[in-house]
């Protein structure tokens, strides 16, 4: 059976994992029979934001503590994580990737994962274990691997895509419903909410086809 | 198209909505071309709960900005439900739809369910509307409609559903993977995480058939 690592950093669309992207992954592994096992950063969030108002709130919440709420409990502290131990990887989407997980969202293509994930992301890479990415996430590995050229999508022409351009990296555009699978570095990227509007039933599709493909690769 | 309620309060399994299970439910409904808008109470969660440890936070949250993060900010006053606005509801569950919505989870059959709630719900069924209920959230059914028996699932047998007996209605066994329609209330009800173990991809298929009986019933 085989068994993948998932990376969350909070639960909420706006200041950690998008949930409804890291649910489908969840349920595309399980419909796969696969065995999943999350981590997130034992850190506080970046911010704290009402997902109502889209107001900053003056609080602060732990990264883990909230990705158990997706997780229902099943979730270890990030540092913990080893290659060795999984079969692949895959990180969902939300703002939070981009905040918590890297700086992508305030420095663009100038900005850095954070020192754990970026050598966990290059230990799988190393040993030819597939790393799935959805949403925002694929700009995490446009930074990640510079100067190592990967094929990402995050949707359609946008500003994430000229960034992962400018840093290197082969934009693929997809729909929704699509994953793109880059076959030489085993990476596979779906872009879910990147289109706003997106409908459940083909983000589920496109999620499927991403985890479908990663447990593939391994 | 169809317009659906769905009733939400808070984000997470042990204190707010089950995120999994309310996010079936959004994904049932837009697979099958339903238009729906979630509401929560505008009040503060009973209580707050680490989700990793079990402890109890000494915090306050909204239930509706929490739910919110689900929601994706597409979510309003419950006070403001009005049965005439919309052709059926469906309530996710989680521990939170027995601590928030009712007080099934501190008194049993001696509880009560919140009034705007309680009043919602019989708005809905004396207009032969649809109500659709996962996991615990029969229970507020059970609660809500003393005296009008229903045929209601919970699952196995077990203290939730002799409680569903005491009052007077209908205990019906089902898997995660199906749903009880009582047809002459236009009451549909599936288990999902009263099985604890249950597999995502056979809670969705419960949730999907819930979804698809509430849409049919309109």
């Amino acid at each position: 059976m085989k068994k993948i690592a998932v990376v969350l950093c909070g639960s909420g669309y706006k200041d950690g994992s998008e949930i409804r992207e890291s649910v489908a992954v969840l349920w595309g592994l399980e419909t796969l029979g696969a065995q999943w096992q999350c981590f997130a950063p034992d850190a506080p969030q970046c911010d704290v934001i009402n997902c109502l108002t889209g107001a900053t709130l003056p609080e602060s919440r732990n990264q883990m503590v909230e990705a158990a709420r997706i997780a229902r409990g099943q979730v270890a502290p990030l540092a913990s994580l080893k290659a060795a131990d999984y079969d692949g990887i895959i990180l969902p989407g939300g703002f939070g990737a981009a905040k918590n997980l890297c700086n992508f969202a305030f420095k663009g293509m100038g900005g850095e994962v954070i020192p754990s994930l970026k050598q966990t992301l290059q230990d799988f890479h190393r040993v030819h274990k597939p790393i799935g990415a959805v949403c925002i996430a694929p700009a995490i590995l446009a930074l990640a691997f510079k100067g190592q050229p990967l094929e990402l999508s995050v949707g359609a022409e946008c500003e994430a895509s000229r960034a992962i351009t400018g840093l290197g990296h082969k934009h693929i555009v997809t729909q929704v419903n699509e994953c793109h699978v880059d076959l030489k570095n085993k990476v596979v990227t779906t872009p879910a909410y990147m289109y706003d509007n997106a409908k459940l039933d083909q983000l589920f599709e496109g999620v499927r086809r991403l985890v479908g493909a990663v447990v593939e690769l391994t």
